[in-house]
């Protein structure tokens, strides 16, 4: 998917929420452990039930993977049935990779071409090397930690460096310069508000993907204040607060029902924006 | 497995050698494409050849996640296959992994209780919270990059901090406050062996493992100068310069004698340490 396709999503769909797949088994409804792969199942009714209200799915590979086989199969089914069924919808495979050259082409290829996501987020400790052969890949976009809302986010990320930035902004600004740039989002946690502003001055074009909203605490309003840009540049991502808001029979309904109260509240955000 | 138990393997085969399976379907010999499952068949005749010469094996996951359900299922018949046959080894899932907390705590459940492993390679941007997880399974051992070898390393691991120290000077030193780092690890890249001195004033008793010598340029008697302590705390990875120093039929065979070459170095190196 473009750039120009997603952002034409989300002013049609007025909704750039993205919805977290990070589906534990221990939390699916008991009504569906009976079928043949629980978790897809799940998937598939709260992707059907909120595709209209959402622009993009992150299933975290760590929920898969702990399963195994059984799991990278979920996985599979999960991200062809979002590319058969809605290949207007925006896949990011929240993976977290990143290793030396050659390895992480062929995590870029296992995301981008076998599983076929649109996106897949890295993390930068191993530097320019380790983030750019994922942007060689065309139409296909990298979303790499900057600033994360998790409590041991602050011990390393915030560290001031000799030149007086932080090393998350140092990270935004190295990252500038790297081939292929224009591919890459940036993960910024949603309980870090303040801090979107100074982001915005050194990424003003970028999309963020923000993780925290709901569960982890943060504030739509407050992230919109200062991280929506002229082309929106934030997908807003929510996974607990949805998927899991009914345990019941009834969750892929309840589920819709919260999506729709965010994409209500990023309808009216973008009305006022306008 | 324990911290004694690797010490005792390293000293009864007299050899700190891991070997990285980092298996590239291109580069398997030709012979092998017709069996059923051609990296599961390629890494077998690997390790049955040089198991009595190395401490550690290390399969790289991005070069199974990259064919899918397929690779997966040979990484999970590698592993197996080592569990099985050769408990003794030490087994490394070199992935690169790091989230929040209860998204650490999935990924440990996939490579410490699924498939087994003893140990896995973790990536330390998250922080704290981000490994922790990771340290609360008992005889399981975490693998945090420290300095890596390859050029973009030095992009962000190398910045001064306001506190004059470096980025994985203040990494290694935060993560020995953190519960349970007795079951730390750390990789340091082989190319930097003037940092291994610094790095053991530090981390003086804690194993580091060194992915860079042969293919990525390290040098096995320098890096061994100054990284040895009193229990060795070194495991030495070589995966191309092994596994691909013949890509015809003999490859085991070749393997094992470039196998055996760095086991009598290091035999050598341990019996002028004592």
């Amino acid at each position: 998917m473009t750039r120009k396709e997603l952002i034409e999503q989300i002013r049609l769909k007025k909704s750039f929420l993205c919805i977290g797949l990070d589906v534990d088994i221990a939390k699916v409804p008991k009504h569906l452990l009976e079928s043949e792969d629980p978790i897809f199942e799940f998937n598939k009714q709260i992707i059907d039930a909120t595709q209209h209200l959402a622009v993009a799915y992150k299933p975290n590979t760590a929920f898969y993977e702990c399963y195994g086989l059984d799991g990278w199969k979920s996985l599979e089914k999960t991200i062809q049935y979002l590319n058969q069924n809605y290949p207007e919808i925006f896949t990011i495979a929240d993976a977290k990779r990143g290793d030396i050259g050659n390895t992480s082409t062929m995590y870029a290829k296992a995301f981008f071409e076998n599983l076929n996501f649109d996106s897949v987020t890295v993390a930068p400790y191993m530097g320019s090397d380790s983030v750019e052969p994922f942007l060689a890949f065309e139409d296909k976009f990298t979303i790499m930690l900057a600033l994360t809302s998790n409590k041991g986010g602050l011990d390393f990320q915030a560290q001031s460096l000799i030149s007086e930035e932080k090393l998350y902004q140092n990270v935004l600004k190295q990252s500038l310069t790297w081939k292929n740039n224009e591919q890459l989002m940036y993960v910024v946690g949603a309980t870090k508000a303040d801090y979107f502003k100074d982001i915005r001055k050194i990424v003003p074009h970028h999309f963020l993907l923000v993780p925290g909203v709901g569960a982890q605490g943060g504030n739509l309003q407050d992230v919109c204040k200062y991280g929506l840009n002229e082309e929106i540049g934030l997908l807003i991502n929510s996974s607990r607060g949805i998927i899991y808001a009914s345990q019941d029979k009834d969750f892929a309904k309840v589920a819709a029902e919260k999506a729709s109260e965010l994409q209500q509240e990023m309808e009216l955000i973008l009305s006022y924006k306008q």
